[in-house]
């Protein structure tokens, strides 16, 4: 299948939009977990999550245009806190259904069965399943006016993380992590670790 | 394993980069292939790649702070056309070798034995080897000043992929496609596909 910009433009829109969101290869998963000002806790599937930098600790997240009921976006706002959760193969259905538009003024933690957790005095709540817990402080939000999304740019300030799944070298093993990747918007993968190469070094290519 | 503010802040250098780099989860691997108004090539992996929209089709690419050999952002910015090719298992070590710092003057295509592919009079070289290919047109970079690095978006304009790797609804099977994730700086994972569930709809969950 070759497609040009023209072929692009006459895809239809469902079948472009899967397609687009598979273009971008394997995503991580993680549920972002929110609080407001009255306790209200919020819980949220997202996968446009970017690695931004090791020192200052820094990861992105892709918003998408916001509208009334973007409770994570305004959470964060709100509160300055926020946390992302591994999601893991135990988790992955409950995870995905956190998607849905739920009408009814009732936590996505209570609707999708996953256990709230508050950690050290942090604000926002984290989820008690996921084995990969991130605290993050929010820094910036950058709006992209191309398309109306924004990314949301936190600093990690708390890490909870079982010892065994990080390595002496502080990889951490994300298949014993039981780690979940997303391709497109509704189909999820487990990953299966390959290799860990050596550091690149020009005069010391294996082949 | 806890961490707060102050720990993450006392960490070894390199044990912190490695566990920072793996905190995002699995991300997607690709080699972005460029070349310069001279004709010289470069070929170079990212992985720290996100989805930003599918209308327009907007793709992110984060750009390390800026020296004198970072020949993949200069090529963008200097022909506005760059490919992103994503790693399978085949070409997984040649493709992480990539981001060694040759100093002679000669393309990672020839040092790390991949292939060009020039595909319908596209600016950029693509790898024969990738089985999802993306020609993109630079459309804006955004320099993140906390840390100096710069989001390259790109618009895509060109796809080439094997028929059989879409299905009928648009969504790309990236389990046959043998898509590679990175975890970390130097490891990389397979992945292999749980399932598609379906579209979340707050009066259809499954539990």
């Amino acid at each position: 299948m070759l497609l040009n910009e023209a072929t692009i433009n006459k895809l239809d829109k469902n079948y472009r939009t899967n397609l687009m969101n598979c273009l971008s290869g394997t995503k991580p998963a993680f549920l972002v977990g929110t609080v407001n000002n009255n306790s209200s806790t919020n819980l949220a599937i997202f996968s446009n999550i970017i690695h931004i930098g090791a020192n200052p600790a820094l990861i992105g997240i892709l918003q998408r245009p916001v509208v009334n009921d973007s409770h994570t976006y305004k959470n964060i706002v709100e509160t300055g806190y926020y946390t992302l959760n591994q999601v893991n193969e135990e988790i992955v259905e409950n995870s995905h259904y956190t998607s849905a538009r739920f009408t009814i003024n009732v936590s996505e933690f209570e609707t999708c069965k996953l256990t709230e957790e508050f950690i050290d005095g942090f604000k926002a709540p984290f989820v008690k399943e996921s084995k990969v817990k991130i605290g993050l402080k929010f820094i910036q939000e950058i709006p992209l006016e191309i398309n109306k999304t924004i990314l949301i740019i936190g600093k990690v300030v708390l890490i909870s993380i079982a010892n065994n799944l990080v390595q002496p070298d502080g990889n951490i093993n994300l298949e014993d992590a039981k780690s979940i990747s997303a391709g497109g918007l509704e189909t999820y993968y487990k990953v299966n670790k390959i290799k860990q190469f050596s550091y690149a070094k020009p005069d010391k290519l294996p082949f």
